[in-house]
């Protein structure tokens, strides 16, 4: 028996009609998107162009044109940041960051001497953020929700300051995609990656960067490009411009049934139902004075550690029960710090919408047993 | 009625255990690999380890590790080329390749400096290279097979030019890999990429870069590795280093499967199937004056125009018959320079492991049609 916590990571189990997407993509829409013209490979465009759609409907933004395929959100978040960051310019992160979007503007530090800021999430973000942007502030970037906690930041307040002063505003949707209404034109956002395996409930090994109004990044990785394939540069123009090579149409045509399921349920549903599974299972630890919380526990994530024990430790007990949860950094080493996790991290527990409610009941009963008998 | 001829852009239909790996993944290995250590996370990273060494197994390298997985071939040639070749660099290509080695080359000459020489198929392409190569020569890197023609450099020729000199030597495997067996350690191969969804008859989504002996790139795409989290860089080692975010797990499924079918079947029988029906296509039009065909056409690929009409034309007429071919520049316009097409390019008709004898027929039948009467 398999009790899977671990939605944070990816979510499991898929509705089952994201599964059969695929097979039959695989087998009805087997060309090359955008490679030809004839009807398989015209197929496959239109399954790219249906998520592409379903992405924008999801996200309020207006052109799927703007939506750039990628692997995962890292590589969305890479394209955008390395491209849309110049040489000397000043970038603002959230102290919540992960490695996503740490490590590639640290990158620019290193190769391209940017500089970059990082602003608290503890107080007002917003006035955080004011009292850092400089005359070659170029962007702010920063996860829409924790991957730790869930947290979620206020991206239409913060928006609304990247707008009044002329800064792009790249956000990580990582971890809200589909349990948090976005809407990227009354959020000011810019540029929102996210990806299919998380929230949208569909495959690993696809990931968006929608791209709003006329954006324009240089291209980082290039190669075919299906069109104006005698110029030396990518075309001048998105979703093209970033999509080096043959896309992903299976797990594209996944996604979109993904994206469909979170539809008909709602984003709201979603996390309310989420919030509930893991509320079930934080208040019945709540006055366990040998469990330490981190976080508002308020989402679908729960950050706990046994305290004097490794994450990694109480993580592989609960394994043994069949419970599959996350221990350590979470690529977030930002994040737990300002969380004040310890060195090794901590024990995230994230329910999905898939989650049963016998797993809360389950995960309870086994830490209760690894509490009191096998520590 | 389907009559798929485009197998070099993308294989159709694919084995049925593809598909059937590819939903059992999603089923039961549900986890996100690398990310955490409980049993279902562990499962999908067996499952690209698997991956990994049926890659080795098949192009003769020695280290799973060293096979870092992207969304596609020109994803990989990107991470091997932006991540070897450094500033005033020399390397040299082929007059053959694909805008997939062309354009990241192109990159860099224009914002690293680099400066790159085109060395020529027609006659020996090891003297060709060896009168190209300068002191600062790092890298020799080249196609095995044209995606227009199927014609095979001499790999293992050049490999041992490259060696002799010290100048790595990276192979873009997108159209050989699963139709020509290939020993990267005899051909001293540095570098191979690959994709899963041309000859090795997996999805596309995945490909991968295969690195031979100590080959350490920089990391141009930064992010989470789930490893070394508190560092600033990506870990010091492959995999890891070139692979941020989440990796694809279901197409890596279905990239085993299509692996174990090339395994099965062989590379030169499976070759010498789609050259077999290719010929009966060719052979059939040898002395129609209306036909001017290019390249060898000794393999799994008829590229060809009919005389006056633009390729365009004669595709969409094709696929009017349900025939699907790929017109125009295939993404590689040195190499149509190279065999001198004309500016709109030509017709490219390619068969692939799963095509059936009828479609060569087909595919005769409806040309001779289009000829006599709809041109």
């Amino acid at each position: 028996m398999i009790n899977y916590l671990d939605n944070a990571a990816t979510s499991y189990p898929k509705p089952p009609s994201v599964i059969r997407a695929m097979e039959r993509c695989m087998e009805e829409r087997g060309g090359n998107p955008g490679r030809g013209s004839h009807r398989l490979a015209l197929l496959a465009s239109e399954k790219l162009f249906e998520a592409r759609s379903l992405l924008c409907e999801l996200f309020s933004s207006d052109d799927p044109e703007g939506v750039a395929f990628t692997m995962n959100t890292t590589y969305a978040l890479n394209l955008a940041i390395l491209g849309l960051i110049n040489e000397g310019d000043h970038v603002i992160i959230s102290d919540m960051e992960h490695n996503s979007v740490l490590r590639p503007v640290e990158w620019l530090k290193r190769y391209k001497g940017i500089e970059y800021s990082v602003f608290s999430t503890r107080g007002d973000a917003c006035e955080s953020i004011r009292s850092l942007i400089r005359k070659n502030t170029r962007a702010v970037i920063c996860s829409h929700a924790s991957n730790i906690t869930g947290r979620l930041l206020p991206v239409g307040d913060i928006g609304r300051v990247t707008r009044e002063h002329g800064v792009l505003f790249i956000v990580d949707a990582a971890q809200s995609g589909g349990l948090c209404k976005t809407d990227m034109k009354k959020s000011c956002i810019d540029v929102l990656c996210v990806p299919s395996h998380k929230g949208l409930l569909g495959p690993q090994g696809i990931g968006a960067a929608i791209f709003a109004g006329d954006i324009l990044p240089r291209a980082v990785i290039t190669g075919g490009s299906g069109a104006l394939s005698r110029d030396a540069d990518m075309p001048p123009y998105l979703p093209d411009r970033l999509e080096a090579g043959t896309l992903p149409t299976p797990t594209a045509a996944g996604l979109c049934e993904g994206i469909r399921y979170v539809m008909r349920r709602g984003e709201a549903s979603i996390a309310a139902f989420e919030a509930g599974i893991i509320r079930k299972i934080s208040e019945d630890f709540a006055d366990d004075k040998r469990i330490c919380s981190y976080g508002d526990a308020g989402g679908g994530i729960w950050l706990f550690n046994v305290r004097g024990v490794p994450s990694q430790k109480v993580s592989e007990l609960l394994d043994r029960k069949g419970i599959c949860t996350r221990p350590g950094l979470h690529c977030a080493p930002l994040a737990h710090k300002t969380l004040g996790t310890p060195e090794d991290g901590a024990v995230r527990v994230s329910a999905g919408p898939l989650t049963r409610p016998w797993q809360a009941d389950h995960f309870v009963r086994s830490l209760r047993e690894i509490l009191d008998g096998e520590l």
